[in-house]
């Protein structure tokens, strides 16, 4: 069930040094083809890590023999310097496996503004090749190095049957932050054995993203270093068009993001919050963004407080010109309790039980068109609080 | 230094029962004139209390005779029935002073998605309009009145000499929640004795509050109840023009909001994000809101750790078409010193001693143009999540 479970893959973690706790912080993907296609997306944040400006050129051309990341360190802020580290750790990758630098990608996660520690990092690298396996060991050790407050390692493997064939997808991500509106890294990469253009990975991986990680957390702001990759390695033999495939990435996506949700810094709820009767689904995502973003409401939540006010005061930000909407027409639904109808308070809300379990679902109904959209975001705990003043990223 | 230091005034803060603590809770303030010139500036949520929603017409005309405000329910998302409550407390009002209920403006702050006790609030008002008074005790005891989880009564006065003569401008606010980027209920009533004309009140009160109030916190999200009103009584018999008005209005207003800062819910630290070197005001402006809008940055500056990471993390997530400059070209000084040149390491983080003062000061140059702003914040503190849990408004 990891990035090995397609055909034509090998992966490894392994420990360079890069981490104070002495946990794995190399990670090594590798294709072995007969196919080399890749696609990637990235931060749409203007202030971009050296791995990411190197990652968005080397993946250009379509074709992706390797992506080598490492945790520990983001190598974001770190000047010309740092861009020659990453260069560099590409570099390596590149000659430990007689194939062209230009075709490797980078990911590093980690502390920002400090320049990574490259004598360690180039002999993880040469460690990290040696321990290459075409086995699930080989996806689960490269997950595990991708971690950086994550709890867990997160893996995630899918088979589709078509007249042609069986072909596989599988994915690992990291990302435990995912409550912070501005920064909070998240990297996945997803493998697959099917044969598909490098066009139709690209637009299947944008439309997977856009539905799935695109909408956990809040405003649309991303981290400095994050990136989403696939790369199709062709040994099925199972050729797969562009809406087979979208659909089997987003699955793999779905599966990741809710499980990047489940175990983000210091969360004790995960909130679904769904707005249906918007004029558009970019309404509908625009109402859902404020309603996820406000610090009082996810405070409530943690204090399983159905503060239904808040969801309505949160939508209220929203321009009208983005998302119009009757405030007086909006009803709130939380975990199936209507607390409130036409903007005015409904149902009582000591029948909604938020301690019950983790999660908590908000339906915000607007009653102005058909669109709907759902983001996940966190509630805002002492814990949350507690891991971002005193760990620095 | 109060409410009713202008010439013309009175004010009360009277306990009518609608907060469980037992404390003040409604306050009036009287314009007595000669003249009753009144202005007033609202909240941009879309979803407004009942209050806002009469306010805003009551005020259209440009007379105010008196305001009239309660602590402890906000009258906010509770239907017609909500807004027939603010009409009869203006109306309450308007019998014992024997002027227009359509003079009259009301605010409210507290619990939202719940009724008044509107018998309890109607009592409260004849006691209030009993205790009126043109003493500083007056004043006082208004301020006193519109507290929530304010710690301390917020007032103000200057006095401005010009050749006609002198003249003052006294001031009241609430609002310790200001660190919440979605909702935080601000109430201020501002009393001048000048002589002023209609058109130069409105003018100069939206002046000064862009500046000042408009820039505490962080994304222009603002409650369903915000409202920041000035009357002026022209019992000075100073001719004040606009200009002049401006300036003593914003001295007075940006003293209020300072004390707003300083006594956010929870908070630890003040902090000030000054943008400088823009290609605009609005561009300084919308990079300073997303500075102070990130969890991660205010959580870091709660442990006390000079993060500057995380601010170009955030100023990154502007788009470019709204304030463009190079990330490569960023400074970031955090009291006083250059953590960050060129958008990579400067001095060493550790010269920065955060716990040594409440105040912090952020700067950031993004060396683009020549315009700057200042956008004031809190931190994010275990405090902040404790009161917005424990505590439905």
């Amino acid at each position: 069930m990891s990035l090995t479970a397609p055909a034509g893959f090998r992966a490894s973690g392994v420990t360079a040094g890069l981490k104070a706790s002495g946990r794995p912080d190399v990670a090594l993907v590798v294709n072995d083809g007969p196919s080399h296609v890749g696609a990637a997306v990235f931060t749409s944040n203007r202030v971009v890590a050296a791995p990411v400006l190197w990652s968005r050129t080397a993946v250009g051309d379509g074709v992706v023999r390797a992506v080598v990341l490492n945790s520990g360190c983001a190598n974001a802020c770190t000047g010309a310097e740092g861009f020659a580290d990453t260069h560099r750790t590409a570099e390596r990758v590149a000659d430990a496996l007689a194939v062209s630098a230009a075709d490797v990608l980078v990911c590093s996660t980690g502390l920002i503004g400090e320049r990574l520690d490259l004598p360690a990092l180039l002999t993880g690298v040469d460690a990290a090749v040696d321990a290459l396996a075409d086995d699930p060991v080989g996806g689960t050790h490269a997950a595990e190095a991708i971690m950086t407050t994550d709890t867990v390692a997160k893996e995630v493997a899918v088979t589709r049957q078509t007249a042609a064939g069986t072909w596989t997808v599988g994915g690992m991500a990291k990302g435990a932050g995912m409550l912070a509106p501005a920064l909070a890294t998240m990297l996945a990469v997803l493998t697959t054995d099917a044969v598909v253009e490098p066009e139709d990975a690209d637009a299947a991986l944008r439309a997977a993203t856009r539905v799935t990680f695109d909408r956990v957390d809040s405003d649309g702001c991303q981290s400095t270093n994050d990136t989403v990759a696939i790369l199709a390695s062709g040994a099925s033999g199972v050729p797969v068009g562009r809406a087979e495939l979208t659909e089997a990435l987003t699955t793999v996506c779905a599966d990741l993001a809710r499980r990047l949700v489940a175990d983000a810094e210091g969360a004790s709820h995960d909130v679904a919050v769904t707005v249906s009767g918007a004029t558009s689904e970019d309404a509908a995502l625009a109402v859902a963004r404020a309603v996820t973003r406000s610090n009082l409401l996810k405070a409530a939540i943690f204090g399983n407080d159905p503060n239904w006010g808040r969801v309505l005061a949160a939508a209220g930000t929203v321009p009208a010109e983005v998302a119009p909407f009757d405030p007086d027409a909006v009803d709130v639904t939380v975990n199936g309790v209507a607390v409130c109808r036409g903007g005015a308070p409904g149902e009582d809300r000591a029948l909604v039980d938020l301690a019950a379990s983790r999660e908590v679902r908000i339906d915000v109904e607007l009653h102005a068109g058909e669109a709907a959209a759902t983001v996940w975001t966190n509630d805002l705990t002492h814990d949350y609080v507690h891991e971002n003043s005193a760990y620095s990223t």
